[in-house]
């Protein structure tokens, strides 16, 4: 390893200096870098393998961070990492205080915005491209965007806009063929017509036969694609129509594993006076034959055995929140034939492969299209039809004005199940589900359920389908509690909290997955002499208004919640108190104003003062405080 | 007027027995209808006079509420509303208590949802059709959608999820060749495109003739359409490629307003076995010739003069907020050119006009797509800019996700202008701006001001731009307080609030309009032997700690605020006491977990105990029950 081209690239100006054979020798070194790291500590794989080549033409043609290149959803962009500076931290890839899992232009200058969520790169790059025509600079702006994420609504909009502007820029669609889970939509199957042209057929079936001949570590790249560029000419048609017809020039599909061809095409286009489109055809997992086997799975993936690609088993744990979801639903779903399953391009992510196994004609991928899905779900429902829809917290963000006008206004009977509510992790500050609690809370019409553990959670669920209108059930990533799922699911009664632990001293309201962590804190407060009461509050909306009044006789409530606090449940219990006229010293906990970096769940929660020591010890303080 | 066929149609199955001549002749009859009541109430003329011959082929054509018409923004329904059973009712358009000015199913069986944001149908009458398709139903889905709302791209995302999924439903395309303000976009280039064919041109040429003919009323329209049928065949190209792409069917345009033409059309298509998309040309304003002459004026209306069209003079009145902000960036963007104003296809309502007349290169219009007119915002401020994203408070909810990720996160120097922020009247439940406190004080980074009269406005908009970070600025619709402007604006405080009236037995703190109606509030409490402090917060986040501490020194703590309780200010400030361990009895005024309906804003605020007397009585009542 120490002959690599890579230990010599400090930044994108050491690839100018190289051959296109060099550059694709650095390609296979960066594989194998990736593939090496990601294997200890988890990542985006395949994305990030499959746009290997891209990232080294675009940096060897452009001047960034002069030039700006933008990455839609910046987990494909492990590659750029590597070769901007970023080599000997690459092995803190989501880890705490490591890099980021993404761009995060905090991290480097070569990144140029937060990426994550789907679809806005197309709106930052013309943001960008406009900036500098006001200002009369020459900066390229050239924005990397996957197939699935154009079915995003708001990477239409920016076409729309670019395409009436002019502004030049240049687009690069590295179409691998598949969004998270499959194809959706219409443009898929538009680009699909393309993917039956004879070009498009060379240029896939020698990507294909070019991975089927690599090793693991896909040995076959390092020669890469010399051959192709005689077969296959650039600007011929089939170029797609979609593109054209919106006004923006358009290349015909090229291989996106040809360094040579990339770098070629790019220099013919950087110039254009107008917007322009690259299509290129990529592998997902490209040079890692499990990922290519299976790109889902590698998509976002556990830190896994290299020559097997099988992730590395944990110590056998609960079952996770999204596949009780899953199986509760199916259950739900024999019982009731109006409900239909919605996902948008996250199947597998919100444990929805059951149901769609068992009912494939109810169920729904909206594609990455959250705001549609919603839409979706409330025509469903005026239908006649009772719609769960399952999006993680984050990305729900995307529909919230669609919950407001199109569900939750006409009452309609919709279920959200908002996985990945709270802290989820590695992931990061993008992808942390902070806000769902106070974005629900103040919909009127809508009732939100935070259930403590999966036994919790199959109740909510039954719940929210038995009293119908619009529910939002929110429930974190990863492993459950470990509570024994209950054959029978029982209906919550509304508004009412449950005492999970008794004590009189101080009254802990505690939500969702903090109720744990609340009875943590309560262990350690009685080895210091504070008697706490737990009580997992259940409802978010509405809130129990018998058992605030009950806190409010102790010394102190403390509310623990897993979002922000502003706009929170916590001030949800100080609403409802004084509502009440009442009055009790509380200590509001939760994520306090500020965006949560990444790392594991256990280590954030206690720098947020969320674990079960920083809740004991923020209420030792509070105490103290108040004299006590 | 007697012998009206409205009179005689109470239901939409009254219009099968018409022949096209006399449907005609009905549509004549509701423009005058519609134009006789909109000069009494105000209301959205343009767009629905240009839907009335899509809206009586449709019902003709249907079996509706069994069959689904579902509109685009529901202001073009007026004619739906006439002849379903509504006509009597009609003359309470927008008032309160009235008929709603856009489609509401409380309101009617024929109403499907309740539209008021752009680009939703397609969605919902997507879920309609899945709906049916899942029981077995044989009821036919029409969506009727605007060219301008086809920008959205939640419209794109349906429009993609249909194409592909081929659900059979009706879409019938209203160009009427404008948005709003002004055509923005590339698709709208597209349907440029169509539209100079020849088939197009004639079409166009043909309605326009027509429509000068006309006087105000319009009686050429009467004998409308019998020789358009000749020279017009229906599904000859050039259709919209963009559509057929997509995997739907698409008729070449068609004139709008020739209803043999249209319902022949429907015939044609209603059982097609998927999507089917009919362009039809309209006019906006047809048959009304102050509409068609000026369709932007004539898009939402206040009360005018049948004759001329001129709008009925109020009593000379403050300026609007609108207008106020409107100057104040013109002054700012003279000092600082770094400044870029950002509409979403409301050039004219968000007060824009002057800074684009006087800096057009920096005035974007990003069209009906606020989730890429914040993601543009974002590339504009990383690439130096400072942009200005002036958007109505319930729109802006389609963005909050963007607001969270690309423009707050990484604490980009971006203005959220919200405009129509509380209480808007007339167009009721889905243009109430009730959310914009509580979802912008949740994201960690934003900065909130509230201002409390014009005055302040151009204080807020200068600090925004002097502090730089994310900023939100809420203000209302309508005539701004009286207040001088400053000719100078000054620089904030940060999170300092302004005593605005001293007293010691109460302390209200009012967030932006509300201080007003606390002032008020005050006076009347003064007479009752209760003297009220009355802040004006200035500051929604971060709050003045101070000046709250201080409030709890009262007998009791009065928030108030125009919007959502529930995540709002007030919970805030309870919030801000508690961490400070504060206690102190305290009312939190605002809506309270609840949609508002139509109706004058005095009236609503009134209803809302939001006006001076409800917030004193409020005040009183609460007194007496603390033993006061």
């Amino acid at each position: 390893m120490n002959e690599r081209i890579l230990d010599m690239v400090s930044s994108p100006a050491d690839l100018k200096v190289l051959t296109n054979e060099e550059l694709s020798i650095l390609a296979q070194e960066i594989r194998e870098e990736i593939i090496t790291v990601a294997s200890e500590t988890g990542g985006h794989v395949a994305s990030s393998l499959g746009a290997v080549e891209i990232i080294l033409a675009a940096h060897s043609m452009l001047d960034c961070p002069h030039d700006k290149l933008v990455f839609d959803v910046g987990h494909q962009a492990y590659a750029h990492k590597l070769v901007t500076g970023r080599l000997d931290e690459f092995k803190t890839l989501r880890s705490y205080g490591g890099l980021s899992g993404f761009t995060k232009p905090d991290e480097s200058p070569y990144d140029v915005h937060p990426s994550g969520h789907a679809s806005d790169s197309l709106s930052v790059a013309l943001g960008l491209a406009q900036a500098r025509e006001l200002s009369g600079g020459d900066e390229k702006i050239v924005a990397v965007i996957g197939d699935a994420a154009l079915s995003g609504g708001m990477a239409f909009e920016a076409l729309n806009h670019m395409g009436q502007t002019q502004t030049p820029m240049v687009i690069i669609l590295n179409d691998n063929e598949m969004s998270i889970s499959r194809n959706v939509g219409a443009l898929m199957k538009h680009l699909g017509y393309m993917r039956a042209s004879t070009q498009y057929r060379e240029t896939r079936d020698f990507v294909q036969e070019k991975m089927e001949k690599s090793g693991p570590f896909g040995t076959a790249l390092a020669n890469f694609g010399r051959n192709m560029k005689e077969s296959l000419k650039q600007f011929i048609i089939p170029r797609s129509m979609i593109f054209e017809q919106l006004g923006i020039l358009c290349t015909a599909p090229i291989d996106g594993h040809d360094i040579g061809l990339l770098r070629e095409t790019l220099a013919a286009v950087l110039d254009t006076d107008g917007p322009v489109l690259i299509h290129v055809v990529t592998r997902k997992g490209a040079g890692y034959a499990p990922a290519v086997a299976d790109p889902e799975k590698f998509h976002g993936i556990a830190p896994f055995h290299i020559a097997t690609g099988e992730v590395k088993k944990k110590p056998a744990s609960a079952p996770t929140y999204t596949s009780v979801f899953g199986k509760a639903l199916v259950a739900e779903a024999r019982r009731d034939e109006r409900i239909v399953a919605i996902t948008a391009a996250m199947r597998g992510g919100t444990g929805l492969d059951a149901f769609f196994e068992e009912f494939p004609d109810r169920f729904v991928d909206a594609g990455i299209a959250e705001e549609h899905a919603v839409g979706l779900a409330s025509g469903l429902a005026f239908g006649g039809k009772k719609p769960v829809v399952a999006i993680y917290s984050t990305f729900l963000q995307r529909a919230i004005d669609q919950i407001v006008i199109d569900s939750a206004l006409p009452n309609l009977d919709v279920v959200f199940a908002i996985d990945r509510a709270g802290v989820v992790g590695e992931d990061g500050p993008t992808h942390h589900g902070m806000f769902d609690i106070a974005y629900m809370r103040m919909i009127p019409h809508m009732r939100v359920l935070a259930p403590s553990d999966e036994a919790e959670l199959v109740h909510a669920l039954h719940t929210a389908l038995a009293l119908g209108g619009p529910f939002a059930i929110r429930y974190p990533r990863g492993a459950a509690e470990g509570a024994p799922v209950p054959d029978e699911p029982e209906v919550l009664e509304e508004g009412r909290a449950r005492v999970v632990r008794d004590g009189g001293d101080v009254a802990v309201l505690a939500f969702g997955r903090m109720v744990s962590r609340a009875l943590g804190a309560a262990d350690i407060l009685a080895q210091r002499g504070i008697d706490a009461r737990v009580v997992d509050m259940r409802w978010v909306k509405p809130l129990d208004a018998e058992e605030i009044a009950r806190a409010a006789q102790t010394k102190l409530v403390v509310t623990v919640e897993g979002g922000v606090v502003a706009g929170g449940a916590g001030e949800g219990v100080l609403g409802e108190m004084a509502r009440q006229g009442l009055c009790a010293p509380t200590l509001n906990l939760g994520i306090q104003d500020r965006y949560v970096p990444q790392g594991k769940v256990d280590l954030l929660l206690r720098d947020l003062g969320l674990d079960a020591e920083g809740i004991a010890s923020s209420v030792e303080k509070r105490l103290a405080r108040l004299g006590g």
